[in-house]
């Protein structure tokens, strides 16, 4: 058989057109859009491959593919201060409200004094007493209220967005991928269990019972009625931070995950506990290397150590040597927020 | 149009014919095979059919369909002792071989003795001795395998089968048909969590994140390889009992349930808890009346309140005046286990 000269360019043209029709349906498969081709966005599509294959020697049966991902400064943004501290912080003039007496009492006086370098100095004892007086003592229910309230008119001052806003759209893009291909996506947090689960759903589609994080417990008791409620109680019970994230996996989900994802030395031993499973495991640890699009903090960032979200040289150095994977928010991500 | 004799015949063969096809069909239909019809049944399949049918009032969005079974006496036999209990008291030998020293320390001595009589009149604190030594002090997936190969080996008594065959098939006919309309189905037990979890998945479908029950801490340390581990600690967190029923059902799941299944005083604050959420709910209590089939103990039974499984005149009565459905093992269940 022989080609004309028109047979030929007929033939290259269906190339092309096939060339660019494939490129497209690449570009509408592609599960993780926002993030740059390089060895983050890699290393999770070959973990998520590897594992949900079924020919693949790391395959992993549906009911067992756990990933669990730290909040603050891995799924939004936590600069410069913890979306729920803000929110307690914000509380503190209701709370005086209906018990006057707190108005003269520290450290009470100084948050309603609104002097922002006097807040920042405060300690973690006086620290604590906000958060004792602003997330405890209420019932569930009205708590739950007071959250969704604060939620629906807060914004955040620099960015003038609701804070459920400030999510990582590439973020998002892993959960919604990693679920769709039978992962249980789950939320560990330092944070307070009942503060995030008023918005996880809505804002990463993680339901209530999949969101652990920092307890207090609660007291069942009745009203004036004989209707049963909850009321929260000011005790710790579960410190979600450090140790405490693996204790706490095993006591809310009962199975070692194959994926975590974290920023800070608060979840170092979620991440080496992952790790240590057999077979394929994802572990990636999100570095704030961005001050124009977001923030900056961390190693390589020329920047001290920050208190909120500590990232160390000597995290830094034990996920290069563990083999876990820094994704560099700069380097990494197309884009940060939706 | 006439008939003929003929016609008419043919047309009640017909009759016949679809009636049997109909019966066979809606016997196949039923998703309750092991229950007679009678209130009990008639509870559980119009709750079913009020919350899950989009056009009724008492629609519940699937996200929040919650149901939770206590497990002991609910799910599976807890006479004349629970399961957990045998686990722990049959564990001693091997306690003791461990630590030689025990063997002339009470209660470790009466254990071993195997003089049923004495063992049974053991006070609390000896128990939660056998408790702590058998429960706590070892690695987490040391204690998953030793409470593996018990469930492959040990046999009840009674009926010379593992424990894990004495759950009601009645209860797992509930179980799988609550999941088939959109129901998670949590076990919420007094019993301790880790030690459910490693046969819930396989007796009832239910994996262990399903899983809430009375629960000890955990520490994580490091092996002398440096590899993360966790360990029992001897340290009760969460008593799965009474009101730390509904208190960890807001912890471990953060919604409210709409269905709630128990059969003891300790489940007692769960079915309030779901009964006092608006709309629909389901709330029923098992009473052991069978002594032929299983055990008899509770009102009704003309037998004294049972020290393991407790179900006095006084719940009965709450349950009636409720609106609870009293479940009568002889009455409604047509066999019982498998």
């Amino acid at each position: 058989m022989e080609f004309t000269r028109r047979d030929l360019l007929r033939g290259s043209m269906a190339l092309v057109i096939a060339g660019a029709i494939s490129e497209a349906s690449s570009a509408a498969d592609d599960p993780l859009p926002s993030w740059n081709d390089g060895p983050s966005k890699r290393a999770i599509l070959d973990f998520v491959r590897a594992t949900t294959n079924q020919s693949s020697p790391g395959f992993v049966p549906v009911e067992q593919r756990i990933a669990t991902f730290d909040q603050d400064g891995t799924l939004w943004v936590e600069h410069p201060m913890y979306t729920q501290v803000v929110y307690c912080l914000e509380r503190v003039p209701a709370v005086v409200k209906a018990k006057p007496e707190l108005s003269n009492v520290e450290p009470f006086k100084t948050v309603l004094s609104g002097d922002r370098e006097a807040i920042l100095k405060l300690s973690m004892d006086d620290l604590f007493k906000i958060l004792a007086a602003t997330l405890t003592g209420m019932s569930v229910d009205q708590f739950e209220a007071e959250v969704k309230q604060w939620l629906d008119n807060a914004r955040d001052p620099r960015w003038k967005r609701p804070y459920t806003e400030l999510s990582y759209v590439p973020m998002t893009e892993v959960l919604t991928f990693m679920r769709s291909k039978g992962f249980k996506t789950y939320i560990v947090t330092g944070g307070g269990q009942d503060f995030v689960r008023q918005y996880s759903e809505k804002t990463y589609g993680i339901p209530p019972e999949q969101v652990v994080g920092s307890a207090g417990g609660t007291t069942f008791g009745y009203d004036k009625n004989g209707k049963p409620f909850l009321t929260k109680d000011p005790k710790l019970l579960l410190n979600d931070n450090n140790a405490g994230k693996p204790e706490s996996i095993h006591l809310m989900i009962g199975r070692q995950p194959y994926a975590a994802f974290g920023n800070s030395t608060g979840d170092r031993q979620m991440l080496e506990y992952t790790k240590a499973g057999d077979g394929e495991r994802l572990t990636m640890l999100l570095l704030h290397d961005d001050a124009s699009r977001e923030y900056a903090y961390g190693p390589a960032t020329g920047l001290p150590d920050s208190k909120v979200g500590t990232f160390t040289q000597e995290l830094y150095d034990e996920a290069k040597s563990n083999g876990w994977t820094v994704i560099s928010m700069k380097n990494d991500w197309k884009r940060i927020f939706a």
